[in-house]
């Protein structure tokens, strides 16, 4: 147990077999990414003795390869969202985001972030993260200029519309062109040494120590190649990431998300979610991802229709990228197309970049049908129904938005090839342990594990349901329950 | 931690709190179901003392409920297979397991299984299990007589049947009527009497006892109402059921078959795999379950064809009922239909104990789509490319077998309903605890934890993907790998 190739973070280290602590503070924090970072600064601020262990030479993780953008609104709406109109509700915000993570949503969750959501605006931009207050309708996956709000969920689109008002509530850093996570993370970057957290890079944490009741009291560390004990007086916080780059993990619990080829993340090992388990720590939704392929803008893609390998549509086409892409990946076999016609169809830089070419083209659907090799009558009666309802306005069968129903019957017509074993199909876990509001990390039967908090993608936060997924909960919610985790740590310290 | 109302299954007891062990013994088996049951005898058998530990008045769980149902096959046939000229080959049976096992198959354990199916036969036989030479050919749930061979899986339909050629490997015993499974249990229940196994009723396993390296050292059980702490010398195994009864669990893990409103199984509270996981036992495929409602007999109901809340067909019909029923599940919406014309049509007491009536009925498709208020065109379409194809004997798009195509023009035709939230949906819990194939339990980097087994549906075992199901899978996982760790544990006192 002492001998340090031996430790393993699914195995955690007894407390009597740690002869003496190389290292003492009060919170140890593992991983300097959104959530980190979050919940460092809090616990700092709250009088707490911080330090703080990333793996990696510099910070910022899976956050800071993102687009920075987070999933805000509420209380009559952020300044952003007031500016242009969107007098955004608690109770509406509560509703979609409820609705939208899924059949075992976690409803505490989901109200905090939405009775606080705004405060958390105000609390990002206190730490440095910029937002211009602009707005950009025209559906985007994320801006390539320096603008801010977008709609990045499936708030306008059928069934979440029957349940609370749409308004767009992601918000992008004022950075200009795609990866403006690293701007969020820089802010806060600042901030955590700033509040004197003491950071270590190149520092693994390798296992946890553990007394007889499972509290956790520490952590066993690599720091710059030689094995730490730590003793964390008040608490761990795994804030680690997911497990997309295991390929093992993945393979044992979410193996249909091995097939997308696009993992995005930086090590999200699982190491996290493994050490959480090691002391009894309950996962769950292990087997749901993100996945999405950028098939859209422009917008107008958007009244072309989806179907799968056997002609058959399987979605209203106008919920959000990644919800679209989610069903694709549900529908056996990897053939899925986007037909389109001579008024629906343009191309973008995006599609051509995620590798979603032109399958087939023809002057009547007969000849796209026969091009594809589909069966006589499968694709050619899937637009013809689509097309007869269209022409009326509705689409009784996905119930499609009015705004976005037009017969598919000006030719040329095309089938945009979206194969999930060719195009790009980005990908991330939701799965990992299942935690209180407050980050503390609870057991299979819903028991807190004294000493142990988790967030992030370590977690499994409000994004846990692929289906479901709205760009900016991911990092809305590292930041948000990150900050609950400090928060609730540094209370124990009164 | 000695104060009894603390005891829970998700936190075990240091074995230094243990003051002294009121019972001793080599193996402590949690479970008196047919995984228990297996497992004990062979642990007996091998010179290991043993006490079996069941938190009913009475042994069997939900193996007594079952059919009775073992899958087995492969080394040329089972004396019953040969019998009617089935001379089912070893590869050919690990094939199929290994593709109807899901993107997770477990090879080694699939491997393991066909190789040893036929001793494993003759081991049943020898414990007192009875079957008797004959065969059913005709599409049947379970026998109401006491026949024994039956097509239990998909064996004959597509995809499976392109990879492994098909064999009926369902063996039925020989009972009259449906609930084989008390005539199994029964057997196998007086031999582990024999074997003078100690059989403690009454007993609940509180909480499991594990020193600081985690290895399990024995468990803490309330017995008849009074506590006793059991040293298992050599180790205990976890063969409790899976978590179906456990709403909570079911909620947290498997959101999805909340919605199916006949669970199957007796306790099935989770407990077992919660035990596991208290030591830091990984789980696997928690999200998946069996389900399925009986919509064949007759097999003529194959020859219709299945439709979702859209009118869009969703699987080849020819494949096993529970396959089938698990992608109606899967549908989205709880509104099913399997489509019938005149010619196929045909009632069994089976459909109607399942609550599966006549939904519609019409003298043409147009009629039927109507009265099940279906947009204009989406029934009839489906209905249309279905027997254009299938008049020239063919599927393409689902590949049902040619000797189940037929084109549905006979009028009157009808939709039997088959809704989620009505008729009878049978379900249970397919996801638990990872084990090596002798049972040894996983944590979540592979490594053993010391002194614990799982076996039957605590365990992940081979039936662990609902798409896939095969009948008799369950029970032929519990008694094999609950007769592995049987034989493991009784090596270790060598």
């Amino acid at each position: 147990m002492t001998n340090p190739t031996n430790f393993s973070p699914s195995c955690p280290v007894p407390l009597d077999k740690v002869q003496k602590w190389d290292i003492e503070t009060d919170v140890a924090v593992v991983g300097f990414g959104a959530a980190g970072a979050s919940s460092a600064l809090e616990a700092a601020r709250g009088g707490a003795r911080v330090m703080l262990f990333e793996v990696a030479a510099g910070n910022g993780g899976a956050s800071a390869l993102s687009g920075g953008e987070i999933y805000m609104g509420g209380s009559g709406g952020t300044p952003i969202q007031r500016a242009f109109g969107f007098e955004d509700s608690t109770e509406d915000m509560y509703q979609y985001l409820l609705m939208s993570t899924g059949p075992n949503a976690d409803a505490a969750k989901v109200r905090l972030y939405a009775d606080n959501s705004l405060e958390h605006f105000h609390w990002l931009t206190a730490q440095g993260v910029q937002y211009k207050t602009s707005y950009i309708a025209e559906r985007c996956i994320e801006p390539l200029t320096d603008d801010c709000l977008i709609w990045s969920g499936s708030e306008e689109a059928w069934p979440f519309v029957e349940r609370a008002k749409p308004a767009p509530r992601g918000h992008c850093p004022k950075f200009v062109g795609m990866g403006g996570g690293r701007h969020v993370m820089d802010a806060l970057a600042s901030r955590v040494v700033e509040a004197g957290v003491d950071v270590r890079y190149n520092a693994r944490a390798l296992a946890l120590v553990a007394d007889h009741n499972r509290e956790v009291h520490g952590l066993i560390a690599r720091i710059d190649g030689e094995i730490r004990f730590v003793r964390a007086r008040r608490g761990v916080v795994l804030c680690a990431g997911g497990f997309i780059m295991n390929r093992e993990m993945l393979k044992r619990h979410a193996p249909n998300f091995l097939r997308p080829l696009y993992p995005i993340g930086t090590v999200d090992d699982g190491s996290g979610i493994r050490l959480g388990m090691s002391v009894g720590g309950s996962t769950i939704n292990m087997s749901e991802c993100f996945v999405t392929t950028p098939w859209y803008p422009p917008g107008s893609l958007v009244k072309g229709i989806f179907v799968n390998g056997r002609g058959q549509r399987f979605i209203n086409e106008d919920g959000y990228h990644g919800r679209v892409s989610n069903y694709a990946l549900q529908q056996g076999g990897d053939r899925i197309w986007l037909l389109q016609d001579q008024a629906t169809y343009s191309a973008s830089p995006m599609q051509t970049g995620a590798r979603i070419e032109i399958g087939a083209a023809g002057d009547t659907w007969e000849e796209v049908e026969r091009e594809l090799k589909l069966p006589d009558g499968s694709l050619v009666n899937t637009v013809s129904v689509y097309n007869h309802h269209a022409a009326q306005g509705t689409d009784p069968l996905f119930h499609k938005a009015a705004k976005w129903l037009k017969p598919l019957n000006e030719p040329p017509f095309v089938a945009l090839d979206c194969r999930i074993d060719y195009c790009y199909y980005a990908t991330f876990t939701l799965g990992g342990l299942d935690t209180l509001p407050t980050g503390e990390v609870k057991d299979e039967d819903g028991a807190i594990i004294p000493g142990l908090f988790a967030a992030g993608r370590t977690a499994c936060g409000l994004p846990r349901y692929g289906a479901g997924y709205s760009s900016g909960t991911s990092l809305g919610d590292a930041t948000f329950f990150g900050r609950q985790a400090g928060k609730r740590l540094a209370s124990t310290l009164k």
